[in-house]
């Protein structure tokens, strides 16, 4: 299994570092590569939603897309190219060919003052506008004189475009996963959420699942409201847990952002594994939020799901700029997160309710369910099987009994397989 | 505002010094000529109701008046006057006029030896005696001999006033304040609470209000008892909130003390209030009460009511003294609680439960409700209108929000008029 | 009543000395000797259980009974005799008579090499073996040689023996008080409990009791589960509240130890009077169970009830070893338990809830009700008699109001006497 997941993280790493070049956006060509790349992985479903689509209080955006964009000087020199990083372009620029004065250029330049080497990511989807950015100490080295601002860019009616993949399971109930495919050339923001919820779901599909799993490849905000708009109905039916995956590459410790009242089963079970097998994490309340489960937990949506990160969107040096690169990103990072969503889902397919059959405590060394290993640890294990039993009373689920009794619900499994076979544990039927 | 605001604050203080002179007490013509000087500043409708009257599990006591009294010795000099304070008479003092050698005087004076220049308030309701208050200084310096005990009083069948005031609002439900008028020359404890009263009477009536406001002006204890014996059907059907105003004109930190259980809409509104605005206010419990919240919060009664002061009664060095005087009080001190009130009632004016009307984050964009101030306050409200949004749920008042976004709820006032402008909150009715 | 407590603490630590050279397991005669001695002192019901019957997940199981017991040199020389301590022998060993080398002899041997002068104290009901247990200075000294185990018991088809002692009072509602009797020469862990409640139960049925109190004295585990075998609906369905008495006979402070949830009558009891009278003491969840609370807290027995200990089963440095003696036991120790039962059974017997019958505060100066102590004794007791008041609204039993007023409850019973007679608090009826 350890080495399995070695390979897998890898792979994580491999599918960032090919999808890094590609310059996405919330629409556009960008994002039909992305998918289709993961789709090479994965059966994914391609989405095509027009221009204008009313969507709840929304409307689906014109489409962007760009070839070409570069800043010239007298000379002719490219002072800023597009090709060299896509960051260097405002997502969304509308096409411009102009000569302009340093201080007219000015005016269409982003940089970061406090992080000097660094292009920042800017994007204006909803007012045209355009401009680009470049590092701050680039922009002191530019000189008096006139500058061509070159961007040959289309926005005009097209398509939003998103990727799906469900994999049914025995049950109708689901589990709901969701990542975003709207960023360029940023590694941690946004490539590592698809690359592990790729594999994630490739995972997911080769075992027999209890429960349903929708798992989404969306642009941010707009694509997940798109896709609740299409959805909503049989989602807010169906599912039991959803998990935004975004910014899980990094090494750093894991970030959990509660659901509007921290108070959903999601919440439950991220707390309950990030709490016994990372208990360093950062926990973030829904005032916190930033990414689509601003969609997904707004009211009349409803859904119980917590957005999972290592370092959160908007908390680390790097974010939203060129700094969140191919370094930034590892794959012990990655796999990091890809066994936390596994642990997640491992949990969620094995919880249920249980009920000891008998009155008082079962004799268990008549079942030979006392092991026989060194004392000590023997101790802990017939303890802790003790105490398992003890909260077994139909109105615990494991989870609720891995808190009561402060063991690791991983620890629990094998104890309920063994009781379960002794006819000592009956699962209860809501 | 600020300005209007400073005009009443004098006025108030007026107030308090014009009522300081009257000896008051629970009845009697002290009252009677409160109330008339309030009379002339809001329509007070005064209530007379007569000695004997069962009220609850008490009885109106007889009507005391009281022209005169003092203390002389051998020589004929009044070595106390009532006409100079009238602390100097216990409170209810039955007539005497009697010679009485200084170890039989002692036993009807009362000084306070913890503070020697102070005449202590001291009152005899249920017990018919008579007695003298004294700094514990003057006390010390009575010598041996003979001295006259003239007290020019009556205690007989008569009434208990009261003084009442219902501004008429657009529903029956009703905010109810209540302030006691039986204190003699007593500046905080109680000219404050009445002189603030009036003046908050008169503003609440020169607008249009969502609620019926019933004030009133009664003697501490018998009075609060009587005016609920009277009305107690009425008030539990239709009182929402409750503020028993007490001791709250000096210069010193807020006090709340909780209704019964700390849990009513009086308690949370008040919490709210003071939580944001005067977040340095001590809170005390309802094991700390000793105003007329004894008797509106008493099982049975239950009304949803706290009492706000500056200086809690019994917890300040001149409390029931004559260093309870015009000098601690200040305009300034009656002036905060005047718009610490004013604060707690526009909330309850303005407070309701909205709900978002679309799906998902609404697009604020497009409708020009992202603010064009200066980036990093504009990025502020956006995030505090954003976080309204979130918990406008239908399950939260405007209260409920402002708690759980950490933001205070006036500022919300104008994003909630902005949002119901664009049809995004609707209010949810009960 | 603290001398005839005192006298009573005499005769308690007499029992534990008189029961102490018995040597008791699970079954047999060691356990029929102290029911008898204690049936001496108060009307013990006395039954036997076959060897076979099936109760619950469980089998009573063979009876055991021993005569004799030594290990022999080659010289002839005892070098450990159960005639000293019957700490020496296994519990349930089966009969033994046999030359060893001294490596073979190790093999059955038990010392504990951190605590080298005591004996240890091992049993083994479930699996049929036999052993010796010594100090382990003692197993040090023994040389190379040849040694004869000698074993003289039975194990064979009988009886388990239990004490049952009901003390009927007004309701069928039960108040249950569980000690064991399975312990051989040790004083506290568990001479302490049946000593402490026999004497307990003699005071109970010397007064008139509003609960009927079940008090059973059972061989720990195996015991309880066939008592609970016999009784579990009728108890289900009375008992109140019960208390698992152990380890109550040292002179340390008391320990609590949870129901399942901590939520139960019985806890409430039990908090309440532990925390005003003996704050020191130490609390312990559910998960530090380790006596018959196992049982009778387990998921569908659900019995009210808590464990009281001086110094906790497991946690104290003479546990289950020959440094439990008559040393460790103190009748202070003991008389102190006495009377902390003794208090929550005067709670238990004297708790309802009650409601004030008249709204607004009571006048109580009419009724003679304001003490006439001195003064600050005084104002202590009216305060606390006005919050008694206070909160004597219907929804608090008097536990509650203890805890809300923080008054401990016993100041409270004369004054509910007081308010009862005068007609101001009613008792509801549940």
């Amino acid at each position: 299994m350890a080495s399995d997941d070695d390979d897998v993280a890898q792979e994580i790493y491999q599918l960032v570092h090919d999808l890094f070049p590609i310059c996405r956006s919330i629409t556009g060509n960008g994002v039909r590569q992305t998918l289709a790349m993961i789709g090479k992985l994965i059966p994914l479903n391609v989405h095509e939603v027009p221009t204008g689509t009313k969507v709840f209080d929304w409307c689906v955006p014109k489409e962007w897309n760009i070839r070409d964009a570069f800043i010239q000087d007298e000379t002719g020199k490219k002072v800023v190219d597009f090709k060299k990083s896509n960051l260097h372009v405002v997502g969304y620029s509308v096409p411009v060919d102009q000569w302009l004065s340093l201080p007219e250029l000015q005016e269409h330049l982003y940089s970061l003052e406090n992080s000097p080497e660094a292009i920042p990511y800017v994007t204006s989807y909803y007012k045209e506008r355009w401009g680009f950015c470049i590092s701050h100490n680039e922009r002191l080295r530019l000189t008096e004189g006139r500058y061509r601002a070159y961007i040959d860019s289309d926005l005009k009616p097209g398509h939003l475009t998103y990727g799906e993949y469900i994999v049914r399971g025995k049950t109708n109930k689901e589990v709901f996963l969701s990542t975003y495919v709207c960023h360029p050339s940023l590694a941690n923001n946004e490539l590592s959420g698809p690359a592990v919820a790729t594999f994630l779901a490739r995972w997911i599909a080769r075992h027999s699942r209890k429960y349903t799993y929708r798992i989404v490849f969306v642009p941010e905000t707009i694509g997940s409201i798109v896709y609740l708009s299409e959805n909503l109905d049989v989602m807010k039916k169906n599912v039991i847990a959803g998990f935004n995956i975004s910014c899980v590459g990094d090494n750093r410790a894991y970030s959990y952002v509660a659901s509007r009242y921290g108070n959903t089963y999601a919440d439950k079970v991220a707390l309950n594994v990030l709490g016994f097998k990372h208990p360093e994490f950062t926990r973030y309340s829904y005032l916190d939020r930033g990414s689509d489960e601003r969609q997904y937990c707004s009211p009349g949506v409803d859904l119980p799901l917590v957005t999972l990160c290592r370092s959160k969107y908007g908390e680390y040096p790097e974010y939203h700029s060129s700094l969140d690169n191919l370094e930034l990103v590892t794959s012990e990072g990655l796999r990091g997160t890809y066994e936390l969503l596994k642990d997640c889902i491992n949990l969620i397919e094995r919880n249920a309710t249980y009920r000891i059959s008998c009155f008082g405590e079962p004799q268990l060394g008549k079942r030979g369910l006392y092991p026989t290993l060194s004392a000590s640890k023997a101790a802990v294990i017939v303890r802790d099987m003790m105490n398992l039993i003890a909260y077994a009373d139909g109105s615990n689920d494991l989870i609720d009994i891995s808190n009561l009794i402060k063991v690791p619900i991983w620890r629990l499994y094998p104890m309920v397989d063994k009781l379960i076979e002794a006819s000592l544990l009956l699962e209860e039927t809501s």
